[in-house]
């Protein structure tokens, strides 16, 4: 989750904006807005923050997406347009704070992590910001990205949902955009957890530790990412806004129920990785096992054959055996019953 | 619970069908429908999505019973043909969801999971959806199957609670069968347990602790499946919906008991599967700890008596014992000595 | 909990009963019955099912004791006579299902577990049933036996609270008799434990740990057993039902703090349990290492002596060492300093 | 927590009192009373049950404490005298229960655990009840001891509180004396595991691991003690008896702050031992590897070069290099260019 | 957490106050004041303790910081002139006690943990007391210290929100500050495990295990400090006092989010020190597997061989093989064809 990313924190007062994330490009959107209305439809990809007032009208629903947090002035002004309380701002820019919900006198506020997997098979984390007003919803990126694109797809279709149910549907809509992805996240990692276990079954590779260590942080992240949503999302599903129309709470409660399925999916995870532990755990013993079967066999056969095979060495002048014509075949019988009876007891011990 | 047969989700929009499943042959039964009262009992086994108007009237109780999610268009004919909502349909799509009880304006509905052991002693898992309507009960299952078939032969039963106690007892008896099957599965992982345990106490093979594993992996995916329902039946039970009679709640009640019957005993083989890991890890120690006596002990004793050995055989020119009478049987003496010296240490020691 | 017991249950119909447990023979007494006043006492130690109307009456407190779940007939006579509810008798007969507590429109209904160790030592449970009526006390047991003595003995006594008291100070007393002997079992697992630690610490017999997951797995079973009975006396003490009188509850919050006692002493003998556990592998992982160093240090003090032997056994022609005259006893004077270095150097690495 | 002290119970009738403990010698003071007022003390060493209606007058506070639950007699005469309830006595005399708070018509009562070290630095459970009547306070030890000296010490100086705020002030004041003492044996807790931790890191004899589940038996029987403290505080401090002054609560609120901290502390401990219980096992597998390390290293070396010596140990007749001259030096050439190969493969391999 | 700090608690009675800490030297502030309203601002860095009544006056907000616990006179002084209750004294002096909020009449009063990292990089914790009164806060801090410098500078400025949102946002202020630093420790344990996992990934030296259970143990006594935080926050935020305006809750609400996030991040590290243990864990097994390995590839290999050369250094008089022209290179090449064939062998197990 960053944690290089993260700035040494002085205590600022409440409400304090500093810059955030990358220094945009000059050529970058800033702001974008979308106004609709069940027949109507306008995207303006690069909005000037001055000219907010005359962007948003009262007669049509918008959706204004902010693609960075590196601006303070620029937050500040679409702050100042919309009446946004400075606590609200300052949590925006919070990138690493826990998903949250919070509730103000004319707007509704949850950030919540979009998390995706990038092209090296990493887990990486972003937070959005999301703020529902009368008629606006106002999307606040952490990077420029195309992850609400399907809504703006959406959006294009005048006979679609999303076009007649308002600003709040809009905003239900985005939020279930950012859940939907997590199953994406979840099942890359139920597949790495296949692989891992094809893996400890056939070597002990001490990789295989690493990886499934990695697995396990993955989700001890998404956890952290997602358990808190759980407890935002039933906090927005219990507000008296009236920015919130009764009929489509049902949408909420269905994200709702998805966010409970990812987080039990990411527990249920979590118990096989613990499993694959054990597995990985339990392989290196049982190979130490079968590596000290293997010296022990060898040691217990050979060890006293070869003091056998010294003594008849020694060099004693009385040594009665030396003489004795059949003493070398003699040796080799008492060597092959030895060895025999070596096996048979290895046999029986279960040892080969 | 067919991670493989997942496919990559894209973000749809809200309430959008796709196939799930397998295609279903030409001559499959889609729709059959069981309409009944306490004296009249008829089936279709092969109902027209086209014409369930004239199959469903007011004054009898129907069990509409769908073999398939893939036939997309069906399902919207009957989601019209009842008034299902578009999120109630799909969520009967949403296969892989964990089960879930949602009440609408003029239906109840509850998914839940199908659980059984196959021929080839796996645990297979189906998502089964019950819609409560008025005077009927319509049930969604993922793939054609025999599980509702004792209710369906108690249906033919004249004198039978279910011919008389309207459709909401109906819906109940179905939870029912869903539920008196987690018993057979529970009962095949106890099965398996106590042979795992005498396995594990009398050998220490590798394969003993993979099956261990997947004993403990059946029972991560029944917790996820049974868990879940808890939740559902205790929302359930606390519905206000007048779909309900008072009097058949204490059938619900019962249902309710036996989900926290189950869910214990999970827990319970959970413990019990942990118990056998530290059984298997220890026995796998505990051998350990005897090959390495055994290597020891031969070493013990022979590793010294082989240095003497090699003395003797030294070939220094002056090497008085070498001339001496007795040197050999001396020899011989003092590796006996030697050697009942040792096993007496490893006798104390208890290594013997 | 008797696995092995348990039947493969097919799914049948809500309150369908099927006989249970073994065959009574023909001379065991299956209905007792005991009517009591403060002022009158009769004990009928074989009452006729069809009798039953004239054996209880409104005037008299009745404890009727039912020792067999075998006869169904005679289960659903009793059932009809005394007005139970079909869901009630079944669950008189689910042997196996966890405590539950319920109630219905004229009776209070309980069903425990009875623990015992038998002579073998090892565990028994058998379920109990009790119900509470107007002015009488049902209770069946899966098998005679003689737990209740204690009450039976009390009753005869003219001046016993159990007397006077009323029906449901009965069923409050027949409670109490079962949880007391929870006690008697723990500290037989407490008794077990205390020799396992000692044991533990004075060999490292493979025979120990399978004591200890004995121990464990009786904790487990136990726990599964007394858990849900907490909630159902919850249930109970929060009853508004008639049947119960208010002076009364303070014995049932008595019987409810026993079992809280032994929920608490469950747990705290897993944890003794798990502590002896790592005790038990620590032991194994000691003496593994004393093992290995006695291997170590009679390998390395011989080795090198060995082959040093193993040089002057050569046989080069040109070989100056052998014919000098005090290269033997400087062989062993060699010998003699590199063994008192070895073991100086094992003393400082506290191998010695 | 004494499970050898415990008798075998047979369910005995709610309410009997059995002898506790052992029998006080003749000369044992069994009652005390303490009579104060704010402007009075006097304190009576040695009270005669039977005087119990001279003893105590309404018109002070007292505090009776009685030293042994042996004198069934004695019990039964107090408990008649101040009107408590059998089950009361019951609980007194149950001193295996863990702790609890019960609330009678005219009484508050509490029982815990007093916890002290020992000499032989063994931790040592007594139980303590505590009875709030009108104008009185009762406490039941069940072995004579000097506990509650610190209150008697300050009931002797007029200017205590104590002596002004009233009975429920000094019931208050006995609890706190017990919890503050839990804070010394947890000291001792804490430093028995400083000493453990520095043991382990220096050492890793089997007798540390003892010790460290020692002081884990410890705290799981201070836990059991002082977990269900914390629910009969708050049990109390939601009482609505008016034998509890408002303004007294105050000092209650505090008592239960420091049983959270107890209880957190326990927690904190039980972490602490777990990592000192991971140290240890880390520390025998590490000085395993180290032990094996030197075995591998020495055998590494030395058995390829014995190989070599008996190689030219071998008496084969046609053996062309024991006639050449350099053959010998050659020999030790070849052995102490292996050696140095060896340490340098091991020196990479870090293990020396 | 200062265990060592911690002296001999006797049981005092309530609201008993003893010298804390160290005695503070002659030089040193004791009490310091700053006066302000929007308008004005007056700092006097040396207050005398008799002279409150002068400095404190109704029409300004008064921020009192007081830098030492030791001297108890002042402390009765500056409770008595502002009428703090004696067991808010108490607590103030208990400088072990984990955080806690307690309401009084007149003042609301919390306990916090400054936490920081000293020079040493070890963890240091602080108890901190802030009671908000009227148009007061006062700060207790248990040594000299700067945390509370931002607020300080944040006061001088006149434009700033402290100035002009009364006392109860300086108390949240304050609150803030501590908590802020939390964010700092959190990162510094953050940064030692993400050092400890390259560590454990390249060697596998013991003081890897101490490092990662010294940062375990930070994070046990971080979480002892901030667990019950949560608990003393929400209980402050549903006060019905009057010192807090509801507008002002807002910040309140912040500062809990920033709380429920420092300790989702605990839990999240301790999840991470769990794995880094497995990894040390089980990078030592696999490390003395290689040992092993390279032991019995060596043993195997060379003790045949050895027994062979042995054999052939017999002295026996009959020995047909001694005086084959061919033995001595026969005995080579079986030699390497078996070493040729154990390197296969070896190779097949995938041991090399």
């Amino acid at each position: 989750m960053g944690k290089s990313r993260r700035k040494k924190r002085e205590s600022l007062p409440f409400g304090t904006l500093v810059p955030v994330g990358e220094k945009p490009g000059v050529e970058q959107v800033l702001i974008s807005n979308i106004s609709y209305t069940p027949g109507f439809y306008n995207e303006n990809c690069d909005v000037d923050a001055n000219n907010l007032a005359k962007e948003i009208t009262d007669d049509k629903f918008h959706w204004i997406n902010i693609n960075s947090l590196y601006d303070v002035e620029l937050l500040k002004k679409v702050g100042k347009h919309f009446g946004l309380h400075n606590l609200l701002l300052e949590d925006i820019q919070q990138t690493e704070h826990i998903p949250k919900y919070e509730e103000f006198e004319k707007h509704l506020f949850i950030t919540l992590k979009m998390i995706s997997v990038n092209d090296q098979e990493k887990i990486e984390f972003e937070q959005v910001a999301v703020v529902l007003g009368k008629n606006y919803v106002i999307s606040f990126q952490e990077a420029p990205g195309d992850f609400f694109d399907p809504v703006r797809k959406r959006l294009l279709d005048a006979t679609a949902q999303v076009r007649s149910k308002g600003s709040d549907f809009l905003f239900f809509r985005l939020i279930d955009v950012v859940v939907d992805n997590y199953f994406v996240v979840l099942e890359h990692s139920a597949d790495q957890l296949e692989n891992l276990e094809t893996k400890t079954l056939n070597d002990n590779e001490e990789n295989n530790l690493r990886e499934i260590l990695n697995v396990k942080k993955d989700l001890i992240y998404l956890r952290k990412s997602v358990f808190p949503l759980r407890e935002a999302l039933s906090k927005l599903s219990k507000t008296e806004s009236d920015l919130i129309q009764d009929n489509n709470l049902k949408y909420l409660s269905d994200i709702y129920d998805h966010t409970i399925h990812v987080i039990q999916s990411i527990e249920t995870y979590r118990d096989l990785v613990s499993s694959l532990m054990d597995l990985h755990l339990s392989s290196i013993s049982y190979r130490m096992n079968v590596v000290m079967k293997v010296l022990t066999i060898i040691s217990t056969i050979f060890i006293p054959l070869t003091f056998l095979a010294g003594v008849y060495g020694m060099n004693f002048k009385y040594f009665p055996e030396l003489q004795w014509q059949y003493a070398y075949p003699t040796f080799w019988g008492i060597c092959i019953v030895l060895f025999i009876a070596m096996m048979f007891y290895f046999k029986k011990k279960k040892w080969l």
